[in-house]
């Protein structure tokens, strides 16, 4: 992987930062955050603004140009990634090291007095516009909203915003209608007195309508907003999907319904004003609620009185704690996916001593079998197929230029996962083909040991899910290692395959507590730069504990494992497992035996099946 | 314990908060916080207006009192206190709890339209002021200064402010004599680029001059602030202390100095015009530093944009990293700590079966022996001694109403600790003087594994501490237990035992990186209200650790005990012990017997050393 050569790319645009045809008065510094209008994690190719300017595509990562200088802050995840795609033009800022200094820190250590820092205001989240805006005018600086996007004036070949067709989703796979979603989300915005409701977030327009769409790669969600009044719907959505007889009839827009229920659809464009106007009709104690990571564009449509702020919305908070036909479909999912790894493991097992099998190969064979199950849609992210040294790079994804062959003598690193029309999943599993080394052993087995004290834990009721990060990492911070990224994040139904309120991260304080019915993963790692990755990786469901006792009646929770594929006994140190842990890994690979078994067997995948019995033998622990 | 009866002094309360002489305005509520101008955790007796109003006396909470109502919000150390000190008159909101609103919450639900809520603004910090005057504003009230307290006003026989002599620390108890101190902290500002530092915490005056008091009980602090410029020094301080000649030859008032470190004395009450003129006599860009924790009414003398505010200031970050002096001090007093309490513990096991023992009895005992030790001061705190019940009540001081006679048949639960001029202790053991039950030993083993998590814990290097508080927890949570407290605090080095900016607490997000030199104390628990409490309590200092690998040269820590008093091993079920942990237990008690024991015998206490010789028998686990 070469990086990208930017001089050119960069003249330009520090041209456009000076040029009044798009800046009112020069900017002195231009921030290019990695999202789009919806503040997504994963973004459409026309929203690739970071990547075009820099080359580092990572999915997390801003970038800050000035007159002389070029920065990126991206996090543990992406250092080596970075760092190979981005020329010298560029200083990577390695956020969470300690001699790191934060965005604002930066700017006022190298901008001239008095400097103006441009930012698109669609793209920048109103929370961090405050922060920044405040640090920089502290400093005698000011933040000002560039209405072009700078990027947008020098990307020549800057691909259309996709509006590709709608699936509807019926009742068995939500288990709530979306006029039932609505009446939750009223009673949700009277409780706190807002009669206005922004949904500006792609997947929670998808979730409170009940529909998908792949305007974006690996995320089933459509370009669209939505404001919930008490009696009014209006959907911001472009193109003719809305033309579409299904998505017409599962909206009812043909029907006589009660007006509160009416979808008025309105051009995807049009958000803005329309909040403008929403915004200067308000009476007073009339209030607008928004997420506080809402862009500020569309924050500041709604004057400070009457905005009502929240880390996480209400949708997103329902969102999060899947009902029974979600879990249930999750758990479906879940086991396809099983099969289709089970296959796949057997496959490489044959194939890669032959030499023939490359990681691009890999993970196009873990696709194929996938495709192959019931209602499969599409992979929830660019699969992380990697083999020795690749595997230190946290989010790699195989290139041409970077694609090594797997082979007897590495370790294997496959984190991959599906949509499927009823659940998403993402597995993370280390492999072995050889003979693995006494020390690679040894850290899988830590990492194994970290895997187990989250998905065994028991907490009460109402725990942060950051407060069980260190259990993750007790094992490995015995040894002196450790791992540079959270261990586990909210996934969604048959949506994002991140996302919040909750999740298991050292980084986060202001997490939901988790309750029964959310999902997360578990996904501690280790990595050696240079030489290898190792993580194991499930997606569990909280359920609740039984406990001998009952503190305060509140209750406690656990973990059951929803991904049920053989974690590696070849790879296991047995000796470094207590009795505990080792019947854990045999109760583990018991269920995996039990209900992936069956599935195989019903596919009629009889080597597959062989492979996993076998996988599944119990270790024995030698005392 | 029986309240205090309010009903005439809230109604006092309320006319004043409508008398024109004392408010522009009438307010519709006012706040009494818990802390002094200084915001203080322990304070003097003419500060404590919140328990003068209410009865609640324990070390936190805030009463709010508007015309209708009177509500007090405290932590869960305090729901049954707080619950008998106070009448019907008030109504206690259990932080913490889920449904416990805030204090701004309440009152936006309780004021009528357009309220206006007043304070003292030197007692309420401004960070708490922001906070709470913007939910207050975006609800259309407001949060409004007044300038004369409004208890001071209604409280007749309020105590005069006190004015003790001061004690200087030579070198050999500081390590660091004032005047590097201040070159230190002019190097910080610089560093910052800030022209001006304000010392707003009491502790960090004592420290930055090495000077001690005891103007406050238990905190050997007194009541002064301090500017430091970078070529001034101003102390504000009252009373003829300065006249001590030992004082002025350590500040070496009468000598001839470079003026950057000649100390400028001026009158307690002058801080506030001062910096007002310091404020307003301030060039572009000479910043002024303050805690974001400094009283609003300190904050506002400089104005908005001269103000560099941080949580901790960097006096109290070096003041936690105690220097070889200062921990060779506190490993000193934590030796005659434990000579003192094995004292009490031997005398305790021969005369509570007497039944003439009772909390109070064993609480002055336990001051008794503490006294006969080199440099003993006075007690860091108010000892907690209580039994049976008593011991739920998590910050529970005997009085005579409450004052139960120590047996056979209940746990007594001490906290207790001391200030000796070479250091701080802080230590609670619960014992048993009869036979303990099953489930008392299962809670205590759950307890102490939970402190063995802890104390054993090794973790990289720019850890934060409250990433480890779920180790003290996860025992306990297994079998569906908690307590509802943080783990640990920093202590001070014969300063104050409660100290920032480190420490394990799931309620914090903010606190610094742990690093070698910090103290805290591990002190996990479980109270079964109406029952009994169990606390184990250990000071522990943070120190380096030897690791198998070093995970990108990070290096790791753990933690060494400093205290060394015996943990009483009948309440130990040995059974629910790992290896680990019975290794742990014996390793501990052999440096009980080794340090403590030679103390003991170079003191001649003989029966107390037999006593302990027997506590510390190894304990032997059976497989």
């Amino acid at each position: 992987m070469s990086p990208k050569i930017t001089t050119e790319l960069l003249k330009q645009l520090r041209q456009v930062m000076k040029n009044p045809r798009y800046v009112q008065e020069p900017v002195q510094a231009y921030i290019v955050p990695s999202g789009d209008a919806h503040q997504s994690e994963y973004i459409a190719p026309c929203d690739c603004r970071r990547a075009f300017i820099s080359g580092f595509d990572g999915s997390a990562g801003t970038a800050i140009v000035t007159e002389q200088h070029a920065a990126m802050w991206t996090d543990g995840r992406y250092f080596l990634q970075a760092a190979h795609q981005m020329d010298s033009n560029w200083t990577l800022m390695k956020m969470g090291l300690k001699d790191t200094p934060t965005q604002e820190d930066w700017l006022v250590s190298v901008l001239p007095e008095g400097s103006k820092v441009g930012v698109d205001p669609f793209i920048i989240p109103a929370d961090q516009w405050k922060r920044m805006s405040k640090a920089l005018r502290s400093a005698g600086h000011d933040l000002v909203p560039v209405k072009e996007n700078l990027i947008d004036t020098i990307w020549t070949d800057c691909p259309q915003r996709p509006c590709k067709p709608l699936i509807t989703l019926d009742l068995s796979y939500t288990g709530v209608s979306w006029r039932d979603k609505i009446v939750a989300l009223r009673s949700k915005m009277a409780e706190r007195k807002v009669m206005w409701f922004v949904v500006t977030a792609l997947d929670e327009v998808a979730w409170l309508f009940n529909l998908r769409g792949s305007d974006v790669e690996y995320n089933p969600v459509f370009f669209a907003y939505a404001v919930i009044g008490m009696n009014t719907i209006r959907l911001f959505i472009d193109g003719d999907r809305m033309m579409d007889p299904a998505v017409r009839e599962h909206l009812q827009l043909d029907s006589t319904l009660e007006p509160e229920f009416k979808i008025q659809v309105m051009p995807y464009g049009s958000i803005l004003s329309e909040l403008q106007a929403v915004g200067a009709g308000l009476s007073p104690k009339e209030k607008v609620w928004l997420s506080d990571k809402a862009s500020y564009a569309l924050t500041e449509a709604i004057p400070k009185a009457y905005r009502y702020l929240t880390p996480y919305t209400p949708i997103c908070i329902a969102k999060a704690v899947k009902n029974a036909a979600e879990t249930e479909g999750m758990r479906r999912a879940h086991i396809k996916d099983a099969v289709a790894l089970c296959e796949l493991f057997n496959w490489l097992e044959k194939e890669v001593p032959k030499g023939t099998v490359t990681e691009i190969v890999a993970a196009d064979k873990a696709e194929e079998f996938r495709s192959q199950q019931k209602d499969f849609v599409e992979l929830s992210f660019a699969t992380i197929s990697s083999t020795g040294p690749n595997g230190a790079i946290i989010h790699y994804k195989p290139v041409p230029e970077t694609n090594r062959t797997l082979s007897v003598n590495e370790i294997y690193l496959l984190d991959s996962g599906a949509q499927y029309k009823d659940g998403t999943t993402d597995v993370t599993r280390t492999m072995h083909f050889g003979t693995p080394s006494a020390y690679e052993k040894e850290c899988f087995t830590y990492v194994l040991k970290g895997h187990i004290a989250v998905s065994a834990a028991i907490f009460p009721n109402g725990t942060k899910g950051h407060l069980l990060d260190s259990f993750a990492r007790s094992a490995l911070w015995d040894c002196g290692l450790d791992y540079l990224h959270g261990t586990g994040h909210g996934v969604g139904s048959f949506l994002n395959v991140h996302e919040g309120p909750c999740g298991i991260s050292y980084k986060t304080f202001a997490d939901e507590p988790l309750e029964a019915g959310m999902i997360v993963s578990d996904e501690p790692g280790y990595y050696e730069d240079g030489s290898f990755g190792i993580r194991i990786e499930n997606v569990v469901l909280v359920i609740p504990a039984e406990t001998k006792y009952n503190f305060k009646n509140r209750g406690s929770l656990t973990f059951e494992p929803l991904t049920l594929v053989p974690i590696q006994t070849k790879m296991i140190d047995v000796n470094l497992l207590t009795e505990k842990e080792c019947n854990w890994v045999n109760e583990y690979h018991r269920r995996c035996r039990e209900v992936v078994g069956a599935e195989l067997e019903r596919q009629g995948r009889h080597e597959a099946l062989r492979w996993l019995l076998r996988e599944t033998e119990p270790l024995a622990r030698v005392q």
